[in-house]
């Protein structure tokens, strides 16, 4: 039969995309719509990147080795152990973005079936993954309340069975905000050495920290090392989403040997834009330093202004650049296709991400919606005031 | 337990790069290696798309579409529509290579234990990602005393089975050089027709056929609009394999929006590869003849060099820029290490892919190599002397 796959029918869409038609729908009325749904950043690529782009003096754009430029490789082993993350360039594999790290390592350790422990709310593609690998994750649900800090080690040991094969985190979180303490990476620890799990830390936001909390990166936890597997990106420590370079780390030469198989059935990683990141890794400190500030004040801007908001709740995010928000509403899904079709506040609207699709336990986030605050900060501040204008027309309805 | 999963081990291991390290072991000895053995070519890529490169003036590289950029699927539809293809750009997803479009057909069509006959010998990465995505493969041997053509019409029948999903095909074919005739083409048609199938081919040297040979694309066969996926890539046409930059192309809008699923999952395409793909497509038609004649003359030396070598048998590939070649040997995988290890005619050897790699049957293409004619012809009749050469002392052993 023409029968489209079990795994294709159960492939989640996108709820960052899903709503996109009601905001063509938006724009085409005429409405300015800030998008507080994206993680696109404005923040500039840096200069050397775009200068290597711009100095391609090659004459044919040629595979690069299946596993990265080793070039690259090494130029990245050196930048994290200037972060003291003490990796070698043999115990990294150049991927396709952090999206193709993520789905080669859940198909290095799960068949149909395995289990992955995830924190809830998470970002919402690892649902997808799983569905493509077969995988099944197991919600370890956070709270708003707790300001989503990891569960009790008993809570997570109890949803720990016989196919439970890693825990995977984020760290920093997308969607919460949320920064491990390093007493949650050690109880991390001790629960993947008691049963033998693999770690799976998803770090593409590990330069962004704020108020002088420190990321303790999954790679520097001493006795777990086979058990520890980096996923990393240069989407948003360089600002550049659209290259598509993420790269796969571990001490476990099992894991880099398999992934490399899957990663040679790809063949190669894009060549142009892995010499732009090769070149980025010269860019200087000052530019980071710049960028974080600036996310600094971002998030203080938009925490500000979300206080004002009654009956709306939020928790001051540690690091990335989301935080999932409490509204004093019950369905946030209707709530954000209403903003975009049926509302506006002197010709404005906003677009958020419904919680809902950061979550894999049914019912789950259904008041709540995820910020991306990668607007300037005066374009978050009038965005919060029609979210607040929108809130109080809503709520009467 | 810390376990590599069961599709991991099984992942196989690349043929045609598992010789790699044999070769870097001649290469130190000082010899000059000519690589029969891969498909990269040394023809130069389209200016156009080096200047879009060169000229890239944005600051951000951001995401681009997951279906691609809008402009560069509609300017790929005009130049299908040259090519008398008639689709429009929605029926165009642009995939990270010909590669990721591929394991989004499989992906979107089969769950674990579903079938795709293949025509065998195959392109060895296919088995990959049948591996990765749970569908079993189902060889069709072809064989090259018949010049690698369709088998009866009764022979693919017999190997339909309730779980077969689809035929995959690729057309020019890598590894034979195989170009399917019209009346195979509607072979296969009258076939996915009356079982309700899918048909996949994977058109990627779509532009290389010689001697006036014509292609038929899958997207004309007539009255199987439904059944039909095609596999395209800018790697061969425009001497781009660095850019992974392909795309999946159906009239079936059913397997459109399930494979945009998997592709919002991995987000994007390559941002600057594809404004280069885009800029590639108005480069004129003079650069497609001159490739063209280039390799038809190279095939031409190679087959006449090869000929002159006892015991062997080739058939002249109509398209695409490989063939298989039968030697009077038993094991090709270790006459293909000896090469590298132990031999070398004054200070030079060759490197050649053992084709049991290509075929999923076990023991078949046991005394077959693939030859890919990407070197120059003074180049090529240099390394078939050498291979004449060596097999004269391999036989005499």
């Amino acid at each position: 039969m023409l029968t489209i796959s079990k795994k294709g029918k159960n492939m989640p869409e996108s709820p960052i995309r899903k709503l996109a038609p009601y905001a063509d729908i938006a724009i085409e009325k005429g409405l300015k719509v800030y998008h507080l749904n994206i993680g696109q950043p404005d923040i500039k690529t840096p200069e050397k990147a775009l200068a290597a782009i711009r100095n391609f003096d090659g004459d044919i754009i040629e595979y690069s080795p299946s596993a990265g430029y080793e070039s690259y490789r090494r130029k990245l082993a050196t930048l994290y152990q200037s972060q003291d993350v003490n990796v070698n360039f043999e115990d990294i594999l150049i991927t396709t973005g952090g999206s193709e790290a993520l789905l080669f390592a859940l198909a290095a350790i799960t068949d149909p079936g395995d289990e992955i422990i995830i924190p809830e709310p998470f970002y919402a593609n690892y649902n997808a993954f799983a569905t493509s690998t077969g995988a099944t994750i197991v919600p370890l649900t956070s709270s708003i309340e707790s300001g989503f800090a990891l569960p009790s080690f008993d809570t997570i040991d109890d949803l720990i069975t016989p196919k439970t094969k890693a825990i995977l985190i984020c760290n920093p979180g997308n969607p919460t905000g949320y920064l491990y303490s390093e007493k949650e990476m050690l109880q991390l620890a001790t629960l993947v050495k008691k049963y033998n799990l693999f770690l799976i830390a998803d770090e593409v936001y590990r330069e962004f920290t704020y108020d002088g909390d420190v990321h303790h990166s999954v790679m520097n936890l001493k006795d777990v090392e086979p058990n520890v597997i980096m996923i990393d990106s240069v989407s948003k420590r360089y600002s550049m989403c659209g290259a598509r370079i993420g790269c796969l780390v571990s001490k476990n030469k099992e894991i880099i040997a398999t992934v490399l198989k899957f990663a040679q059935a790809r063949l190669s990683p894009p060549t142009i834009e892995q010499i732009a990141c090769e070149a980025a890794i010269d860019t200087a400190d000052g530019y980071f330093e710049k960028v974080v500030d600036e996310y600094r004040q971002r998030r203080n801007t938009l925490i500000t202004e979300l206080d004002k908001i009654e009956g709306l709740v939020v928790t001051k995010p540690k690091g990335a650049f989301y935080c999932i928000v409490q509204l004093p509403i019950d369905d946030a899904e209707h709530f954000a296709k209403w903003l975009l079709e049926s509302y506006d506040y002197n010709g404005e609207t906003v677009m958020v991400a419904p919680a809902s699709g950061f979550y894999s336990t049914p019912g789950m986030g259904m008041n709540q919606i995820r910020i991306a605050y990668v607007l300037d900060r005066e374009e978050l501040k009038k965005a919060v005031t029609v979210l607040k204008e929108a809130l109080l027309v809503y709520t009467k309805k």
